[in-house]
């Protein structure tokens, strides 16, 4: 994992979409695609896990999936309106339904994900009062990413 | 819940999705919205699952993702390409994305969903190699959720 501390401001979308690489990093490091996510509700993380389908041996166990589930259980809430969300790669169908049904306020993505991405689809997926950011810290998570499959491949 | 046996014949499709129908009604008990699920491998139940998101204060606990859960533990792989998940609604966005993950072989639903069901979206939400039953004991999954949401306007 990269031992570099997080150098953006605190509080700055940057600065959490970090916090979500280190755990792309972390499921990178134990062999499953590199998706990490955090989940932060009025600037308080609430949530942070990572990509777990070959651990858990379940195609559900996406981290956005995991995410929703922990931060709904720590808000004691299954509603996540003030909630945002932060995750490196954009969100497939299924999260993206998740997400729907979480009402959650607000999704910051870093890649697009141009095979399974949900807006290849629709962009009605989503709920109608979350709003999408993209693009942030793209350049190291596409790095990232393509150094996993290259890594597969030899 | 009801207490009339199953009379249909045994590996039927209607067999299985009453006992499908029995989990929604479980649900239905235990105030959450209806909707029951079972998954079968080579005619053997792995998985009987219903709605359980208000129980766990989960949006992401739908009878479909639970049964996928189950269903991949118990067979010890991620995929279920040899299942057949019988589900009493027809599923939403969220789970129609999971079933694609799973690649599961045949998915046989009772009573459509005009409002969230993911035939609205799309029919490539599923895996191309799916295989898409509906109708199965329609007039009965109807009439528990008409009763399920009528007892709850009242």
């Amino acid at each position: 994992m990269t031992e570099v501390r997080n150098m953006y401001p605190l509080f700055s979308d940057e600065y959490y979409m970090q916090l979500a690489l280190y755990e792309a990093e972390a499921a990178a490091n134990a062999g499953e695609i590199p998706v990490g996510a955090v989940i932060t509700c009025r600037q308080r993380i609430i949530a942070k896990t990572r990509n777990q389908t070959e651990q858990l041996t379940d195609v559900t166990a996406h981290a956005e999936v995991l995410a929703i589930t922990a931060a709904a259980d720590y808000l004691g809430s299954k509603y996540l309106k003030d909630c945002t969300l932060y995750v490196t790669l954009e969100p497939c169908v299924m999260c993206a339904g998740a997400l729907y049904w979480s009402q959650i306020g607000r999704i910051v993505f870093g890649a697009s994900d141009e095979k399974r991405g949900y807006s290849l689809l629709s962009q009605n997926v989503l709920h109608p009062k979350t709003t999408v950011k993209k693009g942030i810290l793209e350049p190291e998570i596409t790095q990232l990413l393509k150094n996993f499959f290259q890594r597969l491949r030899t």
